[in-house]
């Protein structure tokens, strides 16, 4: 059951038809979720969507808070477009998503008859050493290759894949997900959120505005009281945005996840990535191509969305996450618990 | 009367004597305010508590957006320090303003027998063209100079100087100012800031977590939709911490304006400048000197305190703030009217 | 005459016809000059050749060092686009310039029915205080719509404008421009630039990848020693660049004035802003747009193309630029003197 | 042989006793090369001379162009310090240089009888793909162990670990590295440069200021055209710099880079990553500690220094790179052939 089920519903603006990041059209997501004695972890993976030997969607990244190991934001930044679909792990598995999706990427060019020298993987994390024994580091390709290759337009959210071992304002976090629907003139577009939560200290969570994190901890003594941990947040849409746009875009989820209750810890390393399918750019094109522009001045209902979508994204996510014993025996609780 | 005294208490860290920027020992504030019958804006100067002919303070700046024009960001990214004092006025008067402090730091360095070739002043701005008739460009270098030749630890707060203009969230803006104290081992220190509110729509506005501003914009007919405007947000600290820890910390002002309401609209140019007295650089020396960095694993509560102090900062600066009549006869309601 | 006239050819490429930054269509550039007992400084003024009530160039800055007093940068990033005519003047004048221009662009508004509240003026400097007394603040209103409105195509170089006092190598500098055309298909595009040359130790100075300077100094015994004073380099171009392209190209303008002899100097502040007539966005629409990307791929010749008028530009500035004496009496001298 | 024994001196400034990033006190290098018929590849590690499960370098990076995979900007860019040895390798083994070095930190950390739950890995690569089978991917975690724990004062230069298969100016690149002597008042520091050399187009190389390509190339049938391929350049230095600092440094071996004759081209991604020995950073502290700052106003003879190094680390990457045959059986020449 996903939150707004419950009647909790996050700002004003209509969904998509699933409330997923994949209501943005062409859109996948895949889990690999790894659970054994020691280790609760796994990989997520977002697919853009398209042929990507052929084209890179535009893209943009913003780091809120840099305390993180997330790969491929450099070359982001300067081009302005994805080259992989973009994976989501723990903090010490990038080098293993990373070459994992190194080899794919080769696999695929090859399939399609062209021959990969260079590649620019998107691997982002956050830290789940709180519930999984870290060092273990269990990731292996076949993880990477079962998350993109199941990726599909219905996916689990909550204690799974990447999110199977993260922990948010105290309580079991995990993948969340959430969409909004803008219009412009007669236009419609779909703007989709995912999240890997993994930050927060419980005394500060709200839901809705509502100040819920004291209650809660007062029935959990062993609630954590640092915000620490991370998130990541995803972000797909078909809005005609440009790089510039979408950096803009993507810096709104800091409102939704501090209107969940962040107070943006020292050790939370926050980082956007961001999308659109509307503005596919041509690898290897040797001509002038064309990209769409977003009317600047009717910025303000698409930030909004992106705020409504990553509150609700977390919530999300920590609403439908099962609850979890960690490797030291300690017992994450489901928000669902309490609400 | 300030918001606390009301009864609404942001937060739960300690504030300091006076809960303004100026409990920052040496930091003073002046304020210049027009008042005719189209003009109704002004100048906010803060003094920084140094000799700036002999020492700049350590300083960052953070553009959470950049659709403002504050002048002097360039240099306070390269060099991490301040210049001058820093200015706040509205967004036609930058240009003034950097003149007449251009030449008032002419002087200081002539009265200092020394001779002034170059001057990186800092100036921001917000747009109050909704209550004054901003193509007027009323100020001129007497108001600068009054408003740097008045500073002082106390200074008052809501409609005047820069914040004479401002429109927050549908209400009367204006100057707020908030502090708060932070303990390291046996030390103590405190961090202020000061604000210049002028973004919001009404329907977000939150009191220290209640949704209120639909309530209100209940009330009164003619309130405005859109989240425009800017907030200038100037923090200053005695916290040993060098630029880049500053501007860790000042970018947490995000979280203070939002948990306001803020859905960061598109044309509200949102930017943090701060500095602190501990790190004082010297201009001329050309000898090694001496930073001191806090530990950066504690900076958690400097964070929290930026976040109460920013929130309680723009809530006062409204609560404080009287009501103004626009040069086109609407009326601007005060906070206070509906608390 | 200029360094090409000499026989200097810097690179390879094609110039435009006037080798001017004005070949690219539409764009105009106007001087006024101050040259009093005291003062030797100006105004130059470079207008993109459009509306700038209806339309904004797409445009980018980029700082390479950011000890510089440039106001705009704040907005051109986050919007990619111009708001007005660029004015260079001396470090001193950011703030008369940045008011004027206010100024002139409310009155633009004024003459096309429309209401200005809001305008990022962009003004950038260098300090021309080894031949001007700065404090003198020369500049006027009127010397600000001088330059603007004496724009044309063709315009003078060297010791006029923003460049009448200043320094580069120690020898004379100016004001400089080159251009070069750029082939993609059957499609010719050009690339223009103008700097405000003032910086370089003159033992440094190349030409054209030969070392000239320490035959200069011998030559000159009051040769400066330091590397300072900063340089300007405004590009304009009708190229389909995108904002974040732009800032590619205008980056390799580090290239042209390093291979002049810049060591990069601390007190030099190098600020790159450039525009394209090509993607011009309309300021107040509600409809998408479309905007031309140009093929990475294909990315190198414009680099260049501004390396190479860059580097000439440089260096036309000082061939052109006759000697100036300072207020002080030492005399500058050109460098067409020497070579 | 070295370049400078050939009696090629670049610069002024006197260098250090080996001439060799490891002149920096407790700096150490070391490489394995992986030569097969079809890899000819390899790892080279920088480590920084500390225990760095005690503290961390202050230490920042500069993209010069983003078109580069490193791994760990984002965290040196929030933090200012370093937490591992620096890895270089080829752009498709950066995951698994990423997972070796995660494992290898691992185990100093439990050999300090500390637990690690969290590391910011820094790795570098440089696209070696024209001489080296990049698909196939050979690098493992022995030849990263063997890299790192091989290091030592004294290292190869040339065609041998990360350089293995890299080209430079259509020549034979690899492996450099240069140091210089600055000197403040009394004291004497060392700033040394460590470069992987895989850009530029033979055309346009440049020796000392004279430009020889063009000649090279007329001997060489099958040289390249583009200007392609990227660097890296990797600082160390005990001057005590605080991480804004450094970055002002690192930033200036653009010029070192430019001197060679580099076009800044759109697929050479040129990353620069520096850090001192003399701003240690407690990790775990809780105290406040002290940074030592450089006097701005003297930065320049840094800025020379890291000029110069760089420059001169490129072309003994070059002249000491033995030829290396191609897989596909090109022969990439010396430099040292053609002086």
């Amino acid at each position: 059951m996903r939150i707004r089920e419950k009647g909790i519903i996050i700002g004003e603006m209509k969904t998509g038809e699933r409330n997923l990041i994949t209501d943005v059209k062409g859109v996948k997501v895949g889990h690999s979720t790894i659970d054994n004695e020691y280790c609760h972890t796994g990989v997520t993976a977002v697919l853009p969507g398209m042929d990507l030997t052929e084209y890179g969607p535009a893209a943009a990244c913003y780091v809120l808070n840099g305390y993180g190991k997330t790969e491929g934001t450099v070359q982001i930044e300067e081009l302005g477009r994805l080259e992989t679909p973009i994976l989501l792990t723990n903090t010490l598995c990038v080098g293993k998503c990373t070459d994992a999706l190194t080899a794919y990427m080769t696999e695929q060019y090859q399939k399609a008859g062209k021959k990969l020298t260079s590649i620019s993987c998107t691997v982002g994390e956050t830290n789940d050493s709180r519930i999984s024994r870290i060092t273990d580091r269990p990731v292996t390709q076949s993880h990477v290759y079962e998350a993109i290759e199941s990726a599909s337009e219905d996916f689990s959210l909550g204690s799974v894949g990447a999110g199977r071992g993260t922990v948010c304002f105290g309580l079991k976090g995990g993948i969340g997900s959430a969409s909004r629907i803008i219009r412009l003139g007669r236009s419609t577009y779909t703007l989709g959120v995912l999240v890997q939560s993994n930050y927060g200290a419980m005394k500060d969570l709200m839901v809705n505005g509502t100040s819920v994190g004291k209650d809660i901890a007062a029935k959990i003594r062993t609630a954590e009281k640092d915000d620490k941990g991370s998130i990541m947040i995803i972000t797909a849409t078909d809005l005609p945005l440009t790089c510039r746009q979408l950096k803009r875009v993507i810096k709104r989820a800091a409102a939704g996840i501090i209107r969940c209750g962040s107070h943006m810890g020292h050790g939370s390393g926050d980082v956007m990535i961001g999308f659109t399918t509307a503005n596919r750019i041509p690898l290897s094109s040797r001509e002038i191509s064309s990209l769409q522009l977003f009317p600047e001045e009717c910025m303000d209902l698409i930030f909004r969305a992106m705020i409504e979508a990553t509150e609700e994204a977390v919530l999300d996510s920590m609403y439908t996450a099962e609850p979890v014993r960690s490797f030291d025996g300690t017992l994450y609780h489901s928000l669902s618990e309490f609400l």
